[in-house]
């Protein structure tokens, strides 16, 4: 076999792999946005075989042959910029997998599916004891597997390294004590500000159908392609890319709550525009997706909050909004408005927190995953650790297990390291942000005028088009200049909240 | 390997290709109600590689191996039935893929192609001789696959084998005379009647929207089990069963005829309820779908004719339809409808013929292919054999190719053999119509009253459950204790039409 007909049989062999995976998607989307429920179950068994068929292409030894192949032209510089880092994502993966003795992973798959059924148990129940056992078993495994994987620095790093490439426990610690010292007294000073934002127009009635109507103007707006993608209703909101002409965006809608879908298909919205921007020339690799979970996130982000909760977006389309109401907003003035989508309240759930309080959720999973990495945490002391800290951080304390350290399911299903690239998301959207000021200074006004294509374009160009071909901190370098530097979002949520409450 | 553990092997390399058909037909089915147009030609790359996958899987050497294997088994009775009729499915399959040399099938998928697309052009711009060179091709190779297929009778019996295997030119010869001679004269008495329906309220505005409303309903009435399916809009309707736990249907609304979803509807519901209630022993095997398209056909033409254009089905069904509307039915009596929707009028175009005329399309098409792989025929001729035949046969000529012999896709595709299964399938709905009343006898009664619960476990029981384990002429013979018998099909329209237009 000789070098590029070696090439093109690893990028074939690539390519088949993306294939089932978009196959994979597409069953994924289509389960949760209306596939029939009795064809559910055999639905599974499909996908199940596929991903194993994936899986099996990503350790086989045909794997194991092009990488040892290949890996010394990538070295010497005699691959393409494509193929070279295809490769390494291959080789990546494949060290991870085939580090970890077989059997023991298969071991580990039961228990992962095991403890995601006791978890809905324990939860529904109110009962961490139940969990407990599964969760101890869960962190063990993961443990071990620090081992075969190996680490640098501290143990976590190898977690973390999964989701966010680059990102160490070391440069974390450093921007998340900056954030709670800076937001901690902020919340505090919400909770005994006087100047509350009047809220009671938030939860009236607004059909279904007209929040439908209004999320597709919205994605209009914010420069959604509808030639590549498409709006359906799901119980869970996602966005998914099957390829860069096919991103698709789900949401729901609340009839009591306008904010579920608005803000639900903004934010999905940011995701999508990331995916349908990302070059043609990745289809077909492993690249041709968002290069992080935390810089998806950033995108995400951006577009809800810089975009979504600014005044000036509501200056140009709050009269949108008002045409699909039922008249809810008629006596309410844009500034009402504004203060009141931008209302902040420590809460205990995760996933309904605002975007100031939101960071602080996020720390105490941080803390608890490290300390028990670490070995400084122990799993049956954890309902305790987690109150503890709402309290420390948040000024209020579960009065349950299944409001507190049962609340989401990403343990149960083996997922520690994940959590901080949701902060992570946050601090990158700010520093971007601020970057992207230097080059479009009149941001705002441009918000104001519902002229978003250039905010678009200057994602696409510095973010969205380079795929998983530019590492998370490569990326947040070249478009910021520095790295990690969590002031620019606390310099914005300060400005922001001092004024809505001023304080 | 020993012979338990290579029947399960086996079952288990049929599953993995009945799951790629599965993800395939998932994507097929997303292509045609939805997909946003930009990610179109990565999705089909991807339909090709797993389509190419599968193909693969039914022609490689373990295939081979499973056959040899397997087979002594299964003809001394040591297999399972359904592992046994499994792989004389594949057996048959790797036969006919393997009997043609490589090169030369690929010569053909590449003629198919592109004689597709030159057929389109051809169609669009009513030029025959554009068509002609291709389709003498595809005719040449198919005749030398029929060479290293096979043939016992007349060479054309190789291609009906391939859509309703046991029928042959003796067969069909027989029936399509009897129903030539009783159906040309029929049609030409009712060109000459005077009692013609008046149709004139059937085109006008009935809103989509009510229309898909009124579909749902019908097809909860006609008892198509939601939760193992759905309905969605398409340009070409269709049904399709991805397994018997999710069997979509789609439609099509046409503002001005509500007949094109209505009857659309309730012929693909046919088709659905056949792969809603195959048994769910097959699944994961060859055998879980239905086991001709001729008996697809008569289950789709059942629920369209025998049911949904019944005097007594409208009795009930009547006031919903006004319901739905806007009011176009008000003066209308349900005699006058029921009339009126079955209208029969010589068309020059197949797909928008009538019950009653439409098998008369058929022959022609049947008589012409026969012809053309007994060398009786030559390709250059058609277009004039093809004008006079409807002459003959309707009383009507095409003043054009494009309304004549280029109106259907199928010979550009390659497939000849494929028309006759159409007209099979009334003869079969006729014929299985005829016992079923023998059971029911109070069939009619049913309809009024809007029960048919009976009819579709007659057929569950009769047709539907037993999936691909029968063959059609097996299904036909245990279900009405004969062979293939126009006779059936004959009377019922001889006194249905006779009724209609007082002849």
């Amino acid at each position: 076999m000789n070098d590029i007909k070696a090439e093109k049989q690893f990028l074939d062999y690539v390519k088949k792999m993306t294939s089932y995976n978009e196959a994979i998607g597409l069953m994924y989307w289509d389960l949760r946005t209306g596939a029939p429920k009795k064809g559910v179950e055999q639905r599974s068994e499909v996908i199940g075989m596929l991903s194993t068929e994936v899986f099996k292409m990503s350790t086989s030894q045909e794997m194991a042959a092009y990488i040892s192949k290949l890996t010394p032209l990538a070295d010497s510089g005699d691959l393409c910029e494509v193929t070279s880092k295809t490769l390494s994502e291959c080789k990546k993966e494949y060290d991870r997998n085939k580090k970890i003795p077989q059997d023991e992973y298969k071991e580990y798959v039961i228990l992962q599916s095991k403890a995601e059924s006791i978890w809905e148990d324990a939860k529904a129940e109110d009962n961490f004891s139940l969990f407990q056992p599964y969760l101890e078993k869960l962190v063990e495994y993961n443990k071990r597997f620090i081992e075969y994987w190996g680490y640098e620095g501290n143990k976590y790093n190898t977690l973390l390294d999964m989701y966010e490439p680059g990102v160490t426990v070391e440069i974390i610690d450093k921007v998340f004590d900056q954030l709670r010292e800076s937001i901690v007294p902020l919340v505090q000073q919400i909770a005994e500000s006087n100047n509350k934002p009047n809220t009671s127009f938030l939860s009236q009635y607004f059909p279904k159908e007209a929040q439908r109507k209004l999320s597709l103007e919205l994605l209009e707006r914010l420069g959604y392609n509808f030639d590549a993608g498409r709006l359906d209703e799901t119980v869970h909101p996602f966005a998914t890319g099957l390829n860069p002409g096919d991103v698709r965006i789900t949401t729901n809608y609340d009839e009591h709550d306008f904010r579920t879908a608005v803000f639900g298909t903004i934010h999905e919205c940011g995701h999508a525009l990331y995916e349908q921007n990302i070059s043609d020339k990745f289809i077909g690799t492993l690249l041709c997706t968002g290069t992080s979970m935390g810089i998806h996130e950033s995108q995400s982000l951006f577009y809800e909050n810089f975009v979504g909760r600014n005044f000036s977006f509501w200056k140009k389309n709050y009269e949108l909004l008002k045409e699909f109401s039922t008249g809810q907003f008629d006596h309410v003035s844009l500034n009402e408005f504004y203060q009141a989508i931008n209302e902040s309240k420590p809460s205990l759930i995760r996933i309904e927190a605002d975007e100031l309080t939101y960071t602080l959720h996020i720390m105490i999973r941080y803390e608890i995953e490290k300390g028990l990495f670490n070995g400084e945490i122990e799993v049956k002391d954890l309902p305790e650790i987690w109150n503890k800290k709402y309290e420390d951080y948040l000024g209020i304390r579960p009065e349950s297990d299944a409001k507190g350290v049962l609340q989401d399911v990403h343990w149960s299903g083996g997922s520690f390291g994940y959590f901080p690239s949701y902060a992570l998301g946050y601090i990158y959207a700010a520093q971007i942000k601020q970057a992207m000021l230097k080059d479009i200074p009149n941001f705002d006004v441009l918000l104001e005028e519902g002229d978003l294509l250039p905010v678009k374009q200057w994602l696409t160009e510095k973010v969205h088009q380079f795929g998983k071909s530019k590492k998370p901190l490569e990326i947040l370098q070249d478009v910021t200049g520095e790295g990690l530097n969590a002031q620019h979002l606390i310099t914005y949520l300060q400005e922001k909240y001092k004024n809505i409450y001023k304080l």
